[in-house]
């Protein structure tokens, strides 16, 4: 008798990833890829040549469409699977990735009078010239006290939903008055997949601020502007969908597309972060998951709703229905090692690695602030920069590097002990992502944090938790809990902390935590008066040579 | 009718050089250098191949006689010039090095008794060694309040004569009782020159503590251990030479080595900083020199007495006589810049500075402080590090390099700041050493300061200066004013402040302040954890790996 199977598909910035999973133990039987073919456009618009403007990036919403019908039967065909044995089929996104479409879900990209307009197309994650619009939002929230500021750390970003939207209103009015739905990529997907609109609660929470049931209200969007008081009402609202729930049944003509059997199940939306933790089978509450790569997302369920400091936002259900899930990140990781390595360290990753592997615990005398990308969790700031103090003329390349690592490693501690500081205790650290891979890193994450490390054991987490949504979706588990038990993989306490490394460590996450408060919260704002000042006269530099 | 002229040579560390000048006009005519053959004994001692302990640092006297033999015939030939022209002769040296020697001035390590035995050999200035005798003595100064220690900046340094003295007496008593005179080997030259020791008043006033006419009190020595009680008098006391005085008459013996006429004036000793303000014709109260090179060394002439915070000393008469000589001490410049561009920077110091060269003041976003070689003035503190802060991923190697040089002129203004605050004004800035070559660090100093920079006409300052001196001690010029008016060398305003440029650093250097403030003066003693730490762990690391 056949095995049942599901396929997850993880839709990143720069490609989608489809995998064929067995429901039974989450056995990963074939996997494919496919690169958009627009990739992410930030430079100009294919279809008129149009230059953006800085800080831009925008997808073309019929390259996801391309990952449907080619890495999905591609991934069958590597597993070897009959597509007959699928039971149902769950996606996952980048998050917040906006598709302003028609009442039917047409992208209006897609209408040739918006062809030429780039407000039409995709607005991705990191496109970031939203920038003054949510710097409004979060100073009238402020102004107002508005309730749901704090369930976000005190911020909302420039690039989710509310910030996106108002950019559209102000900078492109025709469009905005065209669109009918802002729908987040993650369910656009799943639209396409059964024909039926369905928002996720986790995007809707987490970057819709949707909390306790309520999205910001008529007054405070009409204080941001007169025309955006209806923007809820006409274009956001919609009936949410739980984390693992049956959207709706695969269409007869996107079964055509994948390969798959018409009418089987099709999950709610979901974002890659968040769908890690069930694929590393940790959905209880206190089971922290980095997901560590570039940056670092952190992904926890908890049993209670409390005020996080710094967290990028707390969601009934966000992670699995019936708990509050909440989110931290810290903005550089695996970015700032790479930055040090291409631009300061002629020797290269390896080597780096081989030598700051053979030191002790301070013995390179240096301590680190990793904020060269800024600081989300727990200071919400992204105008701090980074800070190495103690460089001698001993200073080697692989003492920065070590003291780069150990920094993040520090705010990662900092995320930890502020969340169980505010009553959502952590109790295990799980990785997943690329930087598993990095053993010293690894090491230092359990001797600093003082917790075991347990690694996931996919190297496609994302796609590994959409199939288990899927399975969840198509009836075979009765919850996600029960079928990331089944499903998820993960290796216990891979890396235990040693018990002199951590008492070391202790005393360098001490100064880690003078400087980061120092530097962080008001003791002194040089790094905000650097950065004014270097945006003046990069400003003027720039018009001086226009 | 023949012109006179003069010889100056100057002892370095690895090397010494003379230059033949002419009297009337300072131009020189001819110069040649001799390379020490023992050079720096810092690992084995020639006689046995006995290994010497970490921090120390030999010499061999005989090799300075070696550059009377070499250098000075030869600088004679390059010049073309007839010995006969030649009316004097002085020398500067490196300082604080000390030759232990018998009543006639034979240097131990020349006995037969003592050949084998390191303590009877020249310690270098940078012999280290002695740092538990400092600390010693600081503390003691501190506990009983004595009234030299404001002098010397609050600080008395391992290099000098007494913590030499003392880890002599206590290491090697044997060589301490066979000793006579401890002796500058600034003086010992000039015995060897003359047959007379005549003890220059700069380097008793700068390294040996000598004030109001006053060595440490013999209470003071014997509390720092019993038989040091008769240390000054029994081995230390002599008549003082002033600077530009004639110590004597160039010897017989001496006459044979150099190919100079015999009976000529040969000035008193002196230090190669000091030296170098005639040199620079910048002997004037507010004139301060700024010999930059691997550190940097400032000396400036005071019409008064001042407890100047941080200096490394004021000397009655410790440039020229009449007046109280300053002096002042950047541990790490050059060596900063030549530090970070071997190890973090691949694309080497002329392509970095073509690039820092480009940018706007603050275009960078960063602000250093330059302590990788701890700080000598105004700190006094070498267990200080260095410091960036404002790093992010679009930082590169040309921005961290700038910000080093900048870093280095905040240090030289917080020393003039300082002096001026202390009631020793500073009104004109004029460099020496290899790094006026830098324009781009030589502008930074200009728009820094905000004073114009002179700079040095001479190569070979320390020699020229000394040449200066030896025209003083002939009597052709009436005193060392007179002669640096009309031999020393140096363009004035060479670069001048930028308005524009003022501004901008003006506040980069308020940042500066609050940082160097904050981790130099109390308000956050990481580098000195830091510090303790790297030592401690090496310490351990080395033992458990013999």
């Amino acid at each position: 008798m056949a095995e049942p199977l599901t396929v997850g598909v993880d839709f990143g910035t720069l490609s989608g990833r489809a995998v064929v999973v067995r429901v039974r133990d989450g056995a990963e039987l074939g996997s494919a890829a496919f690169e958009y073919p627009h990739g992410v456009l930030d430079e100009t618009l294919p279809a008129t040549g149009r230059a953006l403007p800085p800080d831009w990036a925008l997808q073309v919403p019929a390259d996801y469409v391309g990952v449907l019908r080619n890495a999905v039967p591609a991934a069958l065909r590597d597993a070897g699977a009959d597509a007959g044995d699928v039971i149902g089929v769950a996606t996952d996104f980048t998050a917040c990735t906006m598709v302003p479409t028609t009442a039917d879900g047409t992208p209006l990209c897609e209408l040739p009078e918006f062809a030429g307009d780039p407000h039409a197309y995709v607005k991705l994650w990191k496109h970031h010239s939203a920038q003054p619009q949510a710097d409004r939002i979060n100073e009238l929230a402020r102004t107002r006290g508005e309730k749901w500021l704090p369930r976000y750390g005190g911020l909302i970003s420039s690039e989710w939903e509310f910030a996106k939207a108002l950019q559209l209103l102000e900078e492109a009015p025709e469009v905005y008055a065209a669109m009918r739905h802002w729908v987040e990529a993650a369910d656009w997907i799943v639209w396409q997949l059964t024909g039926t609109y369905v928002r996720n609660a986790c995007t809707a929470g987490y970057k819709g601020v949707l909390q306790d049931g309520q999205y910001p209200s008529r007054d405070f969007l009409r204080e941001l502007a007169p025309e955006f008081e209806s923007f809820v009402s006409d274009k956001l609202e919609h009936p949410l969908g739980q984390l693992g729930s049956r959207a709706g049944s695969l269409s007869a003509e996107a079964a055509a597309w994948t390969g798959l059997p018409e009418g089987i199940a099709v999950a709610v939306g979901n974002v890659d972060a968040h769908v890690t933790a069930p694929a590393a089978n940790a959905v209880e509450p206190g089971q922290m998951v980095a997901i560590m790569g570039t940056s670092t997302c952190h992904v926890m369920n908890g049993a209670e709703l409390r005020e996080v400091p710094g967290m990028c936002g707390v969601v009934d259900g966000g992670i699995v229905p019936g708990l509050w899930g909440y989110e931290a990140g810290q903005s550089g990781v695996g970015d700032i090692f790479g930055w040090f390595t291409e631009h300061f360290a002629p020797h290269g990753h390896d080597e780096l690695t081989r030598l700051a592997a053979r030191q002790e615990i301070g013995e390179h005398g240096l301590v680190a602030l990793d904020w060269h990308s800024g600081n989300r969790s727990v200071l919400v700031d992204h105008e701090l920069s980074g800070v190495i103090v103690g460089q001698t003329l001993a200073t080697r390349a692989e003492d920065v590097y070590r003291a780069l690592l150990e920094a993040t490693a520090f705010g990662t501690r900092k995320i930890i002990e502020t969340f169980t500081e505010a009553g959502v205790p952590v109790t295990e650290l799980i990785i997943a992502g690329g930087l598993v891979k990095n053993a010293l890193l690894m090491q230092i994450y359990a001797d600093v944090t003082n917790l075991p490390l347990s690694v996931i054991g996919s190297e496609q987490g994302p796609a590994l938790g959409s199939a288990i949504h899927a399975a969840v979706a198509a009836g075979a588990y009765p919850d996600i809990r029960a079928a990331a038990a089944a499903m998820g993989s993960v290796e216990r306490a891979v890396y235990r902390p040693v018990p002199a490394h951590v008492v070391a460590y202790d005393d360098l996450y001490a100064e880690y935590t003078t400087l980061h408060d120092y530097f962080g919260r008001g003791g002194n704002d040089v790094m905000h008066r650097l950065a004014a000042r270097r945006r003046a006269v990069s400003k003027a530099v720039a018009k001086g040579r226009s």
